[in-house]
This record gives structure tokens, sequence and C-alpha cells, in this order.
């Protein structure tokens, strides 16, 4: 029967035993995608020039947020992280956000990179709040994930 | 001309004053909802019997971050929150997050309220990643705010 | 019939409400104590002269706990201590921890009292494991509680 | 001349170098009990059935510190944990914790399990306490410990 | 005899009681500068135009920084800021920084705006160390502070 | 052209990608010197004997601290540090810092010695601002670093 991994027979959580398993370079990617209104676009800047420190801010937020993702999600293992990057690109009425995580450890990052969107999702949610209060931060997801046992997988 | 409040005019970020602002009750309400398949639905539980820890786990995370949501988002004051309430409604292939935070303090909740729906979404997104790895997080938006200066907002 | 305020009524976890509750003054003191072996108060110096920086340690441990207790507390108010004061008196064969915590806020501090006795002692554990693998933290307890609706409370 | 590996040679306090040791599979179990009364523990379930999320924040609170054990404890090295489990059982008039911690490391994880153990019972200390503000967090210890150069040290 | 507030008559380290103060406003500026080459300097950007996103990390981690203060700190009490500010003027040679915090609490916000500069101040050192592993870190100080019992103290 | 690696080629803030490398023994050395009064330097102890917990404070401030550095500065790696230690020596009207950090990781540890530096000196301008509001941290910066694909670096 199928069942979740984070949960013992009796239901209780628990964070998963993955000392027998190999460290092997691991690679996540997530997006996701900030509506907002065209207005606030223009605020933020052109797609080739951001206007003061706006995007900066929060590509910085979602690198700074995927190392600690072990803090907020209860059941995630502490992770070494190799690298990670948060692209952000600017459309007609909204933000497209992309993390990509590695890492050379036991288990995968793909919470890692989901936690990365959705922190720099979460700030410009307020950087442009005052001016957009009914902004939307839609399609949090992985978009692939490579390493480990079971190697790649990609959204179709 | 219409500017970002967490830029100067330099377009540096700032931590924004909000000194002069007298400390006044404020609610908001945040949702969100993960997209999965009918096969997790139900291993979450039916909708008036959870299964196990993950419906409280997930809960618990929102409301551990929607306190900490001014160490993740750079620009956020730290808030003294003086009540944080997370609800999860299984649906059928969906479960449906609303967090509920108040305060009495110079600035408004609803940063707050979307870090607790963020942060509860993507740990069931890690409860449910095994099963299925293509969930997606969608709609983490302000459903309602109340109190401060410019009162109350409604979505329509 | 009696129930948990951290609960509602459905059994799920919740921060409760004190927006309605006034700030007042309020103090707790939590206590416990460390038993280990004569050999380990030795080292950690005589009642009136500590050895290096063994307790020093311990206490300012306690100290920063008590100001983190709502990020380890899942259901804790953040709140703005006023003081901690953590105390350490060698005996015979134990180390006896109290602390103290003040603050002008809307719920009560034992918990922050708790916290920093339990985190001191866990630093006593440290320091002496290696010495004393069966060393025991006892008796973490509220021994009085001071201010707010339900006034004082002291351990008979 | 006995002496704590915490401290030099003058007394000042240091994260010991454990450069030199081999990373090797450790694991470590700590137990502790709260101590309350019969009416507390009919209100957290029976012994087969609980009753809401009490338990289950409990169990999440000492998940979520076995990680953060090394801000807590400030000599304590940060260490990649492999798995954490904190079981709750309970008694007549108590509830008795364990915690059982592995990381393939160069240090052991007995302070980590003893975090376990002691958010745990903090966190049931939070729920209880206003039913139950004389409870008790009693015999905070280890069970036993394996791995690393001492191999395995079990309590008598 | 002048002594030390943060130690008890014994030497004994804690956190001063301040919960007989008034809240009221207060201002704190610190500075602070970044020695290093002119090539350095150069690579930053000109003093009026930033190439990428480095001072922009340098501004964002010294505002997060002063946030986190009371965690860094053993003794500072956790405070409520109601603005930072985190400005970096680009020299020669030398990066100079400089970070204003407000408050409304009850006591000064000092400790924060060195510690904004410190942590902007560490950051570029980051950013610079490996085209300038010999850049220093210099004259991290208050120049001004205003508010509560004290009163204005300004740098002469 | 020269170029900061924690910036893409667009400018964007990076963490950049170490997983090519392999995990090497290091250590670096950081130092800085608070500046005071011989009066905060009679109160801080004499050259042998501390008074009171003052300067244990600064040196766990410091160790916490460097544990922590990924928290702070954006663009840092975790590290799993192998051992920290901070040497305080009173000279006639300043306090010298020394940290030396050691790791087995894929990145250096000298930004982990200068935070220790930082926050010891912090610790210490929060100790002594009440006699000496002038206090003034000097010249923090790398003093030797050691292992990895560059090697050895001194300062001259």
């Amino acid at each position: 029967m199928t069942q979740f991994t984070h949960l013992d027979a009796s239901g209780a959580a628990r964070m998963v035993d993955v000392s027998e398993k190999e460290p092997t370079a691991r690679t996540a990617v997530a997006s996701g995608v900030l509506r907002t209104t065209a207005e606030v676009v223009g605020l933020l800047g052109s797609d080739t020039l951001p206007k003061g420190d706006a995007l900066a801010t929060a590509r910085i937020a979602g690198i700074m947020a995927a190392k600690r993702t072990w803090e907020l999600v209860p059941l995630c293992h502490p992770i070494a992280l190799s690298s990670v990057k948060v692209d952000l690109v600017l459309g007609d009425a909204e933000v497209r956000i992309t993390a990509t995580v590695r890492t050379t450890d036991r288990t995968g990052v793909e919470m890692e990179a989901l936690t990365a969107v959705s922190v720099a999702g979460l700030t410009l949610h307020d950087m442009v709040k005052a001016v957009d209060p009914a902004a939307s931060l839609d399609a949090v997801r992985v978009e692939r994930k490579e390493g480990g046992k079971t190697g790649l997988w990609e959204r179709k």
C-alpha cells in the first residue's frame, strides 16, 4: 500500500533515515509566477533594466531562504547546498521566478528550490503590495530534478 | 508618480519608517491551494478524519513560519503576532489552505498570512513529493485585510 | 468541559488570540537541576569560584534561548523580554539552575523561563558529557509566576 | 588530570577540533518524562488515540529542535542529521518522551537527542500549563549512544 | 564604583531589566568603512551607478542583520525596529557604510545600527575577497544616538 | 576581465557553484581590535584575570556567530565547521580579537573567521557602551588562510 515516507506505521511524523544513501550530485529546478499588473511590472523595470533594488531583494531573499529550508519545513534534512541561483524574468503583467539548486548530499534539493521560489515570490508580494494588493503567487512547482536513486524527473 | 515605498529616491532598498504610525488591531487572511491527485488526498485523510500527522505538520509549519516572516522577507518589520490560525480543507484533488493572522502593531500582517500559507504549502509539497512530484502550489494571495490607516480591503 | 486552549474545537493546533489582553508586567521563575558527579562539580568550580568559562557558557546559552522560545515552542507568542537572569549554584553532585524572566506584554513568560533552564541544562550536559555521560536534567518546572489576569501562582 | 574538552588550558570556551576524526555512522537515544496529572493525560488522548494535534505538535517541535541544537548549545558542532524520531507514550499521569537521532559525521549526536527530548517536553509543558501549571520535566538523559571512537555506551 | 550593567554584583552575565523604562522614540546612526583597492571600487560601480547586485546585497544583508541583533549579541533585548536604512558610498579605495535605525521601545538601538554596519561590511568582504583578500573593515562605531533617558549623544 | 564570482554575467547575485571542488582541510585566521579606554580595559580584567563573564560572553558570541555566517552573509555556503576558537587579549586601551576556524569542506572559512571577530567585537561594544559610547571596532581582516586550490595566503 502506498504511504507517505514522512509518517511511520502509526501515522507519526518523523525525519526519514537517509544514512544508508550515498552522497551524490543532485540538481533541482523549481518555478513559479507572481501575477500582478502591467503598472507594477513597469515599476520593477524594463526587461533589460531593473529600477532600483526590487529584483535584487527578491533574488537574495530566495537564495537565503533556500539555505534555511530545513528550518522551515519540519521534516526536511539539513543539506549542504553547493549552489543556488534565482532568476526573475519580467513579463507583461507577471514576474516569472526560477530557482536552480545543487548539492552533493544524501537527499534531493527540490524542497530547497521550491522554498527559494516561494520566498522570492513572497518578497515580490511585499514589494508590490501597496500598489497591487491583489497580486497572486501561482504555479510553484518542480520543473526538473536529477541525481540520486530515482534519477531524472521532468515535468511534462 | 507611483513608487515602491520599499525603495528610496535612488532606488535603494530600505525598511520603511513606521514610527509615526499608531499601534492598532489588524487582521489579515490569506489563502492558497496545493493541487495534487485524488490518491494523495486519500492518503492525507477523508474530509473529517486525518490519517496521521501530515496535516498537523503543515499547520504547525505554517504557524511557526508566520512568526519568522521578518527573517525571511528582507524589508518586513518584526511584528508581535497576537494569533495565527492555519486551516486545511481537503478537496477532490487539492488541499485548500487559509491563514488568519492578528496583531496590535504599527503595520499590517498580510505578509505574515501569506508566509503561513506558503510554508504550509511547502510542507504539504514535501509530504507528498514522493507520490506526486508534479504537485503545484497555486493562488497564494491575500483575501482580506483590516485595520490601520487603509482600513478594510477585500478581494473581489 | 476542560480543553487545551492551544487546540480549537476540532483539535487543530493554533496560536491563541491574545489581542484582547492588556500588556501588563509579568514575571516567571523556573528551576531545574543537573544531576552529575562530585568529580564534575569539582571541575566546574568551588561554590565561590568557577574554573574557566563552563558556567558562563551555560548562563549565556540559557539567556539566549529564552529570547528564542517562540522559535522553538510552536504555539508560543513572540514576546519582548525585559530581563532574563540565569543562576547556577553548585551542590555536592549537582548544579541547581534558576531562571527569572520579566516582560511587559500580553502573555506570561513561564515558557521563556522553562526554556532558559532547559537550554542552560543542555549546555551543562554538553560540557560534562565526556566525563559523565550518565548526567540527568531533572525537575524542570515553574516555581512562581506573577502578573496578568491569573495573578500570582506559586509552587507549593 | 581530567579536564573538560570544551575549555582550553586557560579555561576559555572553544569549539573543539574534530577535523582529524573520520565521519562514521552514529546513533543516540535520549529520554525524559513530563510528569503531570491523570486529567491532562486524558485530555492528550488514550494510549491508542490522540485527541487533536497536541502530541503531533510536541513531536514536530522535538524534531525541528534537534536540527537546531548547534544554534542553541554554544559549543556543539553543526551536524548533518540523517534521521530524527520522537516517540511519545502516555502513562497514567505522565508522558514518556524518547528521541532517536542518527548521523554520519565526525561527532556524536547525543546532544541532538537530548535537545529533541527537551523541546518536545517544553512543548508539552506549554500545551498543558493552563490546566497543570505544576507539571515537571524529569530525567532528561542519554539512554544509549553508538558509533565513533568510543563505541557503544548504554545506561545501566 | 563604575561597573558594567550587563554583569551582576558577582560578575555573572545577565540581560538587564528595562521593564521600568518607558517606550520612547529612539534613533541611532553608526558607520564603518571597508578599505579595499581602487580596482575593487571600480568593479562595484561608479559613484552614481552600481554594477550589478553587489551593493544591494550588502545593503539587504545589513538591514536583515539589524533585525537579528538580539540573536547575535547575547545580552541585547529583542526590539521592534521601526526603520532601518543602510547607505553605501564609494570612495577612491574604500566603501563608506552608514546605518540608521529607529524604534519606539524601552532601550536604544545603537547595537542594531552597529550590527547593520558590521554585516554589510562582512558582505562586502565576501564579495571582494577573491580580488582583494587583504580588505579591512575599519572604524565600526556609533556616530549619534538620540532618545531615552540619556538623550542625545554625538561623536565629537 | 576581472569580475566578482558572486555575480553572474548580467550582474545578478548568485551562490557560486562549488560542487566540482573537493572537500579539503581548510583553516582561516582573522583579527580585529576594539579600541576603547584604559578604564574599560580595567573593568574587563587584568591581562591574567578576567572580572566576571564579560570576556566569556564575547568569546561565546563569536563562536556561535561563526556557525551562523551563512545565515548572515547572503552568498556564503553553509559549512560544517570542525573547530572555532576566539582569543581576546587585553591591551592598554584596546581588546585584540583573533578567531581561528577550521573545516573540511568545499570552500574556505575566512568569512566564518571574520564573522566570529565582528560579533565578538559587537558584543564587547555592547558590554562597554554605557561607559564608553565612543568605542570603535577596527581592522577586521583576514590574517591567514590555508587549504583548497589557492593554498596559503598570509597578510604581509
